[in-house]
Order: structure tokens, then sequence, then C-alpha cells
């Protein structure tokens, strides 16, 4: 299989690679003119590039036409994630992206254990997971990291731009499978990508007020089984249940 | 809500703890006579236990009638999975045991980057991680961690003793929802509950004869979805995926 790598150097049927990744096939790799790899734009669209010249610096490539990752589930999926402790939330970060979360939004909600500190620093380190994890896992996109909403409201707020919003409670709600039989064949390769966000708890969880504004907002109340799951498992859980019965996960 | 202890000190109407639970029991919680918790036998039976006495060293109870544990799934998965490194095992182990499995296997296979060394020693600890997750998450089973198996043709054979094999493999296979089927209300609760046998990769994955081995023997194979998933992901995303078409994550 050949490699595969993200650039945004991409210019009708030619492309770039500079900076590491071009040492890294260059050098590591050994590259040589014609020799073909995967070229991704990181926004789902990818395309076998043929190398028609190396430098030191730099390698470029003839392109073939454009098409879409087999990768990228037919569904457009935002976790916003309560603020855990930073190796939970990196966890969920790397893992939510194999999973195929394409946008995380973590929060400050009344019970999180960490408070906000350097957070555009965070971010950077943020997105490099979600990068990484994009590159091993072979998405065709790669998914973005907001910085963190401290208000609990605007969270709430923001439900209006998705199709259906799946708000995981310890208390259970509504099937899943119910939720999501309108959806359950949005597989890879649909048109129309349905919105889908997943809400999940930091360690504290939710306080009854936070929950009640939750589905006041829109939110479709769902539960993850009677055991007690972790605040860096549940998301894992819900991703993959939502990749399950949406048919993006066999 | 009280809190839970796992004991298998019980007799008859009445039940102890002793060791570390009783004095978390006695001098942490500062319980009193009279006082209620939940005792679990750790087989999936649990019961209110009444104080009746407390010493230094123990905890005595009257216990009500026995009840089946309401966070069990009721699905009695294995789990068996290729020995992949010491902390990614664990996470495994750990997250497992809260998304609902019953057993844990190890196993080495040709591409494993572990091999074998103090096994008796490390299955001390995953026994204890294993117990400690099922104390966090409620569940009334605590699972067990079998000392890894070497061989990977014993592997194979011990397929029998299962209703169904998943074998979850890179080149995908069958759609998990319908080998599932048979088995979709299998909710918590259930009387008999079928046995489901889960099989996943460590690091490097199986040989091609491996695969040809697993499927000979009766598992059907099944994929994950296009992407690539890490191999402490794997299981879970499995875990997640058999619990939601099972009705044991809602």
């Amino acid at each position: 299989m050949p490699h595969r790598y993200f650039t945004t150097q991409i210019s009708g049927n030619t492309a770039q690679l500079t900076g590491a990744d071009a040492h890294h096939l260059s050098r590591v790799m050994r590259a040589r003119l014609d020799d073909t790899v995967i070229l991704c734009d990181g926004q789902g669209t990818e395309y076998d590039g043929v190398i028609t010249g190396i430098s030191p610096d730099a390698v470029d490539f003839s392109l073939s036409a454009p098409r879409a990752t087999a990768a990228e589930p037919g569904v457009d999926v935002t976790l916003f994630m309560g603020y855990a402790k930073q190796d939970k939330l990196e966890d969920e970060i790397r893992h939510g992206t194999e999973l195929g979360i394409s946008h995380f939004v973590p929060f400050f909600s009344r019970y999180c254990v960490v408070t906000p500190k350097k957070e555009e620093q965070k971010n950077v380190r943020y997105a490099r997971i979600a990068l990484e994890a994009a590159k091993q896992s072979g998405r065709g996109v790669i998914p973005d990291v907001a910085l963190p909403m401290e208000n609990f409201g605007a969270v709430c707020r923001s439900f209006a731009d998705y199709d259906l919003v799946l708000f995981f409670y310890e208390c259970g709600g509504e099937p899943l499978a119910k939720l999501l039989r309108p959806y359950q064949d949005a597989r890879p390769g649909s048109q129309q990508k349905p919105r889908i966000a997943l809400v999940t708890g930091a360690e504290g969880g939710f306080s009854e007020k936070e929950a009640e504004a939750v589905v006041a907002a829109g939110a479709k109340q769902v539960g993850l089984g009677p055991r007690i799951l972790r605040c860096e498992t549940a998301p894992l859980a819900a991703a993959a249940a939502v990749m399950t019965l949406t048919g993006n996960l066999e």
C-alpha cells in the first residue's frame, strides 16, 4: 500500500510536500522520481501523486483525478467533551479520531476538576495529536480541536447547528438505535452527511441543572448501559455505538 | 446510593467483610450498626447487607434475599486479546471491564512484539486491575484474566465453547448486525446468556495463516470500519459494538 501524506499545497493537478514530510519521503523512505504516494488535502479528498521532482526541501507531484477518501465515515460527528484531566482528554482525541470523530469541542462545566490554563498552548498540542492519529488511522479529514468553551450556555446554544444531538447521561434515556434509525444508512460515501453531536461529561459528570439545560436545548438524552463508565471511556463507547448503528463500523 | 463491596464470605443469610474492605467500611466510611451496604459475590448475585457487628478486623452482615446484579449484561463476553505492550493490555482490561466483558484471554501470536515473561506475576496485577474496574463500574461479576496462551492452535481449538466467535480483522467481513441478530434481545436479566467471544490482535496484527486458522476454527470474520484502529482501541470498539447490537449499551 502506498504511503499517505497530508498537504494543503495542492494547485490544479500538481502538489508539493515540504518540511518534515518532504524529508521523510525523500530521505527516510528514499523515494525516487515516478514513485506514487497518496496525497490527501485533509478535507476528505485524496489523489495518487506521482513524483516529478525531488529537491532537498521539497517533493513535487503530478496528481490523478481527485476522489473521496474511503476511510471517512458517512456521518459528520462532533464530540462535545467535558474538560477532563489532560492525559484523558488526549486519549479521547486520539481514540476518537480513529473511531471517525471529525470535530472536538472541549467545554468546562460545574463539576470539572480542572480549570482553564494556557489553553492556546495546549490547543496546539491537541491539534497535533489529532493530526498524528488521523495519519495513523488513514483518515481523509484532519479533525479540528476547538479552544474550550467556558460558558455552558453557549455549548447548548450551538446545538441548533446539528441534525441530532445525543446527550450521554448516567440516568439513561431513549434507545440510541431508535434515534439513529433515520441515519442508519449513512455509510461511507454518503452524499449528504448528517451532522451528529455527542455530549459527554468530565470526571465529575453534569449537575442536574446542566442536564436539564442540555435537554431543553434540544439534545436527546441516551444512556450507555447500567455500568458506570469512566469519562474517557464514555465518548469512545458513544462514538463506537453511533458508528455501528449508522453502518460506519463494519 | 449505598456503597458496594465484593465478598466471597457469604453463608446462608449472613456475610462478612475482612481485610482492607472491612477497614475501609468501618474506619474510612465510619459505618455503624444497622447501616446498609450492597454486597456482591462477584458471580452476578448481590444482596442488601445490614451491619450486625463491627470489630477492628471484620464487619458482619445479615443479608436480604439475593438478586441478580442489574449492571451485568445479558451476554457473556470473552475477549481473546493479542498480547500487547503491558500498558495497552492493562487499558484493554480496565476499559473492557467497564464495557461488560467477563473473561480476558491474552494470547501470543506470530507478530506480537512482546514475549512471555514472569506471566504468573503479571497475572496477579491484571486480575487486580479487573477487580478495581469492576468495583468502580458497578459490575456484579469480577472478570477473570487467564494466563496467556502461547499456542495459537489452542486458542482456535477453544472456540467450540462459544455460541459465536467474532474475529475482528482489518480486511473486513460479514456485517456484525447480521451475525448478532439472533442475540439482539439478550438484554440485562436474560436467563440464558449467549456466550460470545471476540478475537482482536496485538500491535502487529495477524499473519495470513493465523487469520485462515481462526476462520477455519469456526470464527466469523468481521471488520471495524475502513479506519485503522490501534490494538488497544479495537477491542473497546468491538465490545461497544457488540453491547450496542445486543441491547446492553442503553
